[in-house]
């Protein structure tokens, strides 16, 4: 069992990856920390604890960052997600309650109590990851491995999601990215050139529907999203996005990696921008080189994909 | 026929684009301007007066700008195309002479004595065509069209050429880059993504070397540029480059192309980066939409572009 921290703004796709993490025999969730992104720091906090009582596990929640690495406001995803950013089902007040610490600290308290044991997945903007490393650079050298789900490389067609180059998560923090990105720490990064090609049509979620209330649970959680998938995107269905970087920490063997250091752009007109230069690659010295490779997933297997994820719940 | 400027920083595929546009019939050649680029504004000059002789073409040939449009050093390429930017083959004190006039201002004079039957072919850094638009932006509505050899666009997985995202026409003056592809005139712009396809092979160059005095000239002047292929990309054989803004200009139905507006990104680390925002794209409002929609080249058929080229000499 491989131990991993979720750091997630919850989000649909936030909490249908939270629910296949706990699925999984193979990973054993030891804290969550939350995250601006989706919606603001309270209302994805609000979400965490209420996914703590339903999908029922029993590790610590704390509250992460609500602003940017450089303290500016974050930006919210509510047209995406639902105002409440669960896709507007009715919240019961969460009996579950938060960790006191912050989410940075959480981050590096878990990492320090199980040297190279630990994996992050992170599913939002990177803002508590940086936090952590600008507090505590050494748990770099510590931890087993960092999965983001976030960034746009512009392979196989696919561009950004909210500027033709940028994704979401990381245009709301291009900074903590770019200090997630050039740490030394192993990083594989899974962006919308493998997540927009992973799509769960309506048939998969009215089969996930009738799986057990945490299936019935998620299925009424997407039905906001698809209709934004619908309207924006012409998608009978929905991009499966987090939910592809908690199935890298179980079946690696499914993508495609490249290797090499990654940069991210920090403001201008490609602000959010995520640019890898490739092993090997024959560009002069430039703002890649002194940085350590980190892995892009550039290809993934579409069906295997989906029935990992969908065997999860039967 | 279609008059034509042809802007250029000779540099051998601009003096094979250059040989190219002399022998096609749908073309009448009314000037040529010079701009830093391959080499220094000097050398470069040069070397257009030096192929005026050898090409034995009429029009005026003017010198441009040697720096950038907000006036700082341009960079040189002469790793790629040689010290004296034409492949190091001895060159004799040109005979034709220059015009008189600066090369952003012989732009003007020539749209303005020819309105709207004017097409722009532009191969090297955008300089002039930013002076010229900045001096009298009406031009803009009186120029039939510009075709423009620069940028990557990241499809058909391409990247730059300079950095992982950057094409050195444009990465040597992004600013004015910038100007021209945002300005109110048809602009088609012939990047990387399918200049890459293009390859001129060993076999192609010397078929070409057997072609009379030309043909001996464009095959001798290509000997370095395609060493620098063979130990940058290991490819026996040159890209096209510049000849498919000519080509373009001639067979247009051989391009697929994308339409929407376009900026260059100016400074940071993707400076130089070609961004489209496709039409219909769904992004939100950004720093794309007051703009005109351009034309891009994302396709090319190869094989007809390689045989319209050879044609051209037989």
């Amino acid at each position: 069992m491989r131990k991993v921290i979720f750091d997630t703004d919850p989000g649909v796709d936030d909490a249908m990856a939270l629910a296949f993490l706990c699925r999984r025999p193979e990973l054993e969730l030891i804290g969550v920390t939350t995250v601006h992104g989706n919606a603001d720091i309270d209302t994805v906090t609000r979400n965490a604890l209420f996914l703590k009582d339903r999908l029922g596990f029993s590790a610590p929640v704390a509250q992460g960052s609500g602003v940017t690495f450089l303290n500016r406001r974050g930006n919210t995803a509510t047209h995406v997600h639902g105002e409440n950013a669960l896709g507007n089902i009715a919240i019961d007040t969460p009996r579950a309650t938060l960790d006191g610490r912050r989410g940075h600290r959480m981050i590096i308290d878990l990492v320090r109590a199980h040297p190279n044991e630990v994996t992050i997945i992170a599913v939002g903007p990177l803002t508590n990851l940086a936090r952590a490393l600008d507090k505590d650079p050494e748990i770099a050298r510590l931890v087993q491995g960092v999965v983001v789900m976030g960034g746009a490389f512009g392979s196989n067609g696919n561009t950004g999601n909210v500027s033709p180059v940028a994704e979401a998560n990381i245009h709301n923090d291009p900074e903590a990215a770019d200090a997630v990105f050039t740490a030394p720490w192993p990083v594989t990064i899974i962006g919308l050139d493998v997540t927009q090609q992973v799509v769960m049509d309506a048939a998969f979620l009215r089969a996930l529907g009738e799986c057990g209330e945490t299936g019935r649970l998620l299925h009424d959680v997407s039905r906001f999203y698809h209709g934004f998938h619908q309207r924006s995107r012409r998608l009978d269905g929905i991009f499966a996005h987090d939910s592809l970087a908690v199935l890298y920490a179980v079946r690696p063997d499914l993508f495609t990696l490249r290797h090499g250091p990654v940069r991210v752009v920090c403001g201008g007109i490609a602000s959010g921008q995520t640019i890898q230069k490739p092993e090997e690659s024959p560009f002069p010295i430039g703002a890649w080189d002194p940085h350590p490779n980190q892995s892009v997933a550039i290809d993934v297997h579409v069906q295997a994909a989906l029935k990992v994820y969908a065997d999860s719940f039967d």
